[in-house]
């Protein structure tokens, strides 16, 4: 039914602020009327709503009709904004600060966000590079966020995670709070200076709670004018929108969407960045959390996923590459293990490893009663444990070889 | 066919000298032969085995005849400590020593090594308080081991973990090694003095690679005394027996096969500790580790054990006992959930809330607006937070209640 006539475009600039993010009931209206059908019912006069819509709009939302999806309850909670709408101004705002506004029906609109079914945003609106707003462009995003009130150990987590990140090409999403979401797009920033020219345009973006004529919080305006200069900065409500509760939960779906992988830094037992990680998991996207201290409570948060099973250990750069199944031809990860010298011996050798004296040389006989060895075993591995520098044989006998 | 003679104990004695612990040929044929045909069988001249019993053998171990698992491969093994048998002697020793020598016969033997299968050990030398040697008693056993070179942050996790425990009637059982494994010790012995009697008698078990005549490491002789003053040691090797890497390992199952639950406090990416871990999981049993900094070494095997799925996250005691499926009738677990004045109202309620401004009262008709909600909603819902303290009514209208 969506017939997406030329005024499409304004009318769901008009539905952003009519409608709160996440509100199905409105996003279910939109999909089966359009949104220019669907801004006319809503500011029309209309009050009694025809059964065959209410049942297209319920099963468009796929819930049957509960109370909470009645489009007449619905047009109680629209209509009391409508007298606010402006939608050519509002394009004009944001056109005026350097940016604009994405639908569905655009080439450059995320196809991530078709994971959020109807609660897909209604539209994007944008501030940054026109470059960045290409937000369909083939490119790992990962997201990083957590506490506001963020330890020291937090905010270098976050720094030694992003920085490797975003060399290899990843664009590190975050929600431009105070504390490991500021720290994760300080990181990302970084790279345009570091790594002398390896660092890549657009290595941020934040998605927003409120309007984008403002950014909160105020104390972070700096940095996020940096991550529009430099990425981009998302918002689903219309410029003078404040942000709230309801709608920085909304906001941390829309983070979730857009990311191949969510990552933790920091987080209390309760953190609403513990909901960005739950959306991505629900829609089976990747989600790490990074552990920390027992006894700090911004880590509790992080352990919580880990322990519920919704996250996955994150200590290393690598962790999130092979989560977001690479990034691109990056270094190799760094081998983490520390072999031994006698790692890959058999047992008998192993035995016979221990009982090799460190300094007195010793007989082959007696090293039979010490490893409790056959003759047999114990020669043939003196030769291959000689081979491999962990024996040496002197005239006086046989001591061990090699690093312990 | 195992015939237990009055003299089986004296031959398991003398057994566990010459088997090495883990020699699953040996410990087969232990079971096929029963412990006094077997020592004789190995003390005895003849080197041809009939084919029925290496088949029995094989059998027994249930991997068919590898070449490991030869009988005739195991005297030559065994054979060359056959001059160091003395078995009477071993056994005064221990007496001496405040100690014994358990076997699976005994009603004391713990029914929990059933799980090793045919890994079983052949016996148990012991030195400690009598009443502890009853190793099948009902009680919970946490083992709690974890580096050598423990940090300040692990041997506080230990303390802070074990305390509890103990208190709760747990038994803590670790290596008697250098780190974690002492401050498991230290912290269970401390429940000795503390708590104005509500320690308990045996409140740690030491579980040693080597023979029990001389405690391993030098360095920790006195804490070892002193665990076996107020709990118990245990060896399956013969007294006199140095401790190697291949014993330290086989201890470690011992560990994971005595225990309900094993919890690695700190271990780096290659560790003893792992072992102990993976083989608790192996039999099934529960497996914790303690999360810490990603920038420690001393943290990274617990995040390996944890990101394998080998362990759960253990932050506090009450994960242990959870895991354990409780310990005794201790004090509840503290909660955890630090609730918020908003937590459980309903979306709209919540957006309603959101709306209320903090000092300036306002108007149900401006609520619709800035909430997004019907006249209805709103009046009802201010209501419902009202109720709760969450929205105050003046004369000038309406501001939010309660914290924030």
């Amino acid at each position: 039914m969506n017939s997406n006539p030329p005024d499409s475009r304004a009318a769901r600039a008009a539905l952003t602020r009519l409608i709160e993010p996440g509100d199905l009931t409105g996003s279910a209206l939109v999909a089966v009327l359009g949104p220019t059908a669907a801004l006319d019912l809503i500011c029309g006069p209309e009050d009694r709503i025809p059964a065959s819509l209410q049942q297209a709009v319920a099963e468009t939302v796929g819930t049957g009709g509960t109370k909470a999806l009645k489009v007449e309850a619905g047009l109680e909670r629209w209509r009391p904004r409508v007298r606010d709408l402006a939608p050519a101004r509002d394009l004009e705002t944001m056109r005026r600060l350097g940016g604009g506004f994405l639908t569905p029906e655009d080439d450059h609109w995320p196809a991530k966000l078709d994971a959020l079914g109807t609660a897909a945003p209604i539209g994007l609106w944008w501030r940054g590079r026109s470059e960045s707003a290409d937000l369909d462009a083939v490119r790992r995003r990962i997201a990083v966020v957590g506490s506001r009130d963020a330890t020291e150990y937090g905010i270098r987590a976050t720094h030694e995670l992003v920085a490797p990140l975003v060399e290899r090409g990843a664009q590190i999403v975050s929600g431009g709070a105070y504390g490991i979401d500021a720290a994760a797009h300080r990181a990302a920033l970084a790279s345009l200076t570091a790594s002398s020219g390896r660092g890549q345009a657009d290595p941020t973006m934040a998605v927003m709670a409120g309007g984008l004529d403002r950014f909160y919080p105020s104390g972070n305006d700096d940095l996020i004018r940096q991550v529009a200069d430099h990425g981009i900065v998302l918002a689903e409500v219309a410029p003078g929108t404040s942000p709230t509760r309801w709608r920085f939960l909304q906001r941390n779906r829309l983070i979730a969407a857009l990311c191949d992988v969510t990552v933790v830094v920091e987080a209390r037992w309760r953190s609403g960045a513990l909901t960005t990680a739950r959306r991505a998991a629900e829609m089976g996207r990747e989600v790490g959390a990074v552990p920390g201290s027992v006894f700090s409570a911004n880590s509790a948060g992080c352990h919580r996923l880990i322990a519920e099973g919704a996250g996955r250990v994150v200590t290393r750069p690598e962790d999130v590459v092979e989560m977001a199944g690479g990034i691109e031809r990056g270094p190799a990860p760094s081998a983490s293990a520390d072999g031994r010298a006698h790692d890959g011996l058999d047992i008998q050798d192993l035995l016979l490893y221990d009982a090799l004296p460190v300094r007195t040389a010793t007989t082959p006989d007696n090293l039979c009663r010490v490893a409790g060895l056959g003759i047999g075993a114990v020669l043939g591995g003196l030769s291959r444990l000689q081979s491999r520098g962990l024996a040496v044989q002197s005239r006086a006998g046989w001591t061990r070889g090699g690093a312990t």
